[in-house]
């Protein structure tokens, strides 16, 4: 009796857990502007030799029209580490200077994780859709990510933190942005993208992330 | 021993109930017309806040020819809600005036499950199809549907219940319409998609609806 | 210990019997021609009121080029049932007259599970492409399926098993051919479709049905 009594206490405990469903933050970028932008603090300086750079996003911005900025990162006088969608479909890795570029399924109304990675000393550079990896590229071996700049997403700046273009500018939703310093494996990622949320970014953690929002971005709630 | 032969007896009527198969009820349009419609008879009155609208649908008219009239409420002077797969292609929701559109895939001779989502607080629309949310956007928020109209499923009316355009009629099948006067979260449409028939709709639950078919429409009892 | 050895051995046989894997016979119409065709021979006479027709099919010829005929059941006077693939690309049902067509996914290299159903009472069509049902169409309500023809594949004769044209002539690979004097739900379909077995065909049953082949047909026995 005292047994069956504890089974049904701990059924009762295990679905009011399961009713506290995990929350998440999410950002709408409604209209094309050259003033709106979420400005993300960062846990730790970016002075990086490695990264993994991840986040979900959803557009209607079709390929052929215009080069979409998906993330920026500027010092005052470097494009450190910029993500851009290009206008020809591709997409683009920029650390100071020339970029490298992939072929990739087309971004969409519907949500497609995104992860990019990159390390120093290989100089290996890949992207990663929905859980499935690119072909690497061999991109600035020896290169290292400076500190001090601000990190950015809806706008790319010209100069440190303005002179937007709003034919660059972001429009549709992103979530779920996470960085780290170190380049995570493929079974890693494939797993993120599944929604697992671990390991947690020591640079960017979407979870705690601090968010200062600029302009017109909705930032909603959402239930996963 | 009286509670394991409970226990037993429970388990065989739960299995005997699992095989009698649900049914469901399908509306087929067989054909373009400017008189056939079907009247939902709502359970509560319509004055919203926000909505949930799903249904699924399948229809050979391919964009590019014609826009297609997907769900019509309308009161006396105002189309209060109304659902468009445009000519273009594009999906568009309006209430009381101008329109909100969304790229999406596009509909086919196969069911496609379609949920339209609106919220009046933070004015987010979303379309969900097959179970995939598309990007949100911001559309009349403070805005408040009301009450007192009429809707109807195959016909577009520009005044009242008449004044239908042969040209805008749906040609096609659709079933398992609908509807909430609240948004329901991702993970529970994308439970509707592959057949939870939870929670059941408060404004139109389908399996208890009551449907007035005007002209040439099937109504078709399925086995799910 | 009897009982322990009676299970082994009962295991034994089992795994032994699973690896007995089904064959399947195979139908290679290697080119175009005005001869080669192959008859089936029906288990009960083909008046019928209602009918489920399943067949997997790969052909190349591609749609824009010409008609492929998929199934001809012919009596002296009239094309009693015949399934085709119009050259436009859509397919056509045709029962003694004008045919009801449908916008279906372009047969290719890889086989295609088709069937359709139809059936008197309410004249509901549908095709049904690896397991998802186009919309219904109505056609031909009243009507019934004449007995005394034959039933071929390969060529559509105009007059009574003869007049054949080479432009029309099935160039491909057909297998599994089903038929059933009543419609299959949208699940028992599915189920077909992903190799399930049952209900066998009472009409025809592939695995059981005689075939007379004509011409340039290969019959191949594959394992499946």
């Amino acid at each position: 009796m005292g047994l069956l009594a504890t089974l049904l206490i701990f059924g009762v405990s295990l679905s009011f857990a399961s009713a506290e469903r995990p929350m998440r933050r999410s950002l709408v970028f409604p209209m094309e502007t050259d003033n709106s932008y979420v400005e993300l603090v960062p846990q730790k300086d970016l002075d990086m030799g490695a990264f993994t750079l991840c986040m979900r996003v959803a557009t209607e911005l079709a390929k052929g029209n215009r080069e979409i900025i998906l993330f920026a990162y500027r010092t005052l006088y470097f494009d450190e580490l910029n993500m851009w969608r290009e206008a020809d479909g591709r997409y683009g890795l920029f650390m100071s200077g020339e970029g490298v570029f992939f072929h990739l399924p087309e971004l969409n109304t519907f949500q497609t994780h995104l992860c990019l990675t990159w390390d120093s000393k290989s100089g290996m550079a890949a992207f990663h859709v929905d859980g499935k990896r690119s072909i690497r590229k061999v991109y600035k071996s020896g290169h290292k990510v400076q500190n001090g700049g601000k990190v950015i997403l809806g706008q790319d700046p010209d100069s440190f933190l303005k002179d937007f273009d709003s034919k660059q500018s972001f429009v549709g939703e992103i979530t779920d942005v996470n960085m780290w310093d170190y380049v995570l494996s493929d079974a890693m990622i494939e797993a993120l993208h599944v929604g697992k949320r671990m390991p947690r970014g020591n640079i960017f953690d979407w979870e705690t992330i601090e968010l200062i929002v600029n302009g017109n971005v909705k930032v909603i709630t959402e239930e996963l």
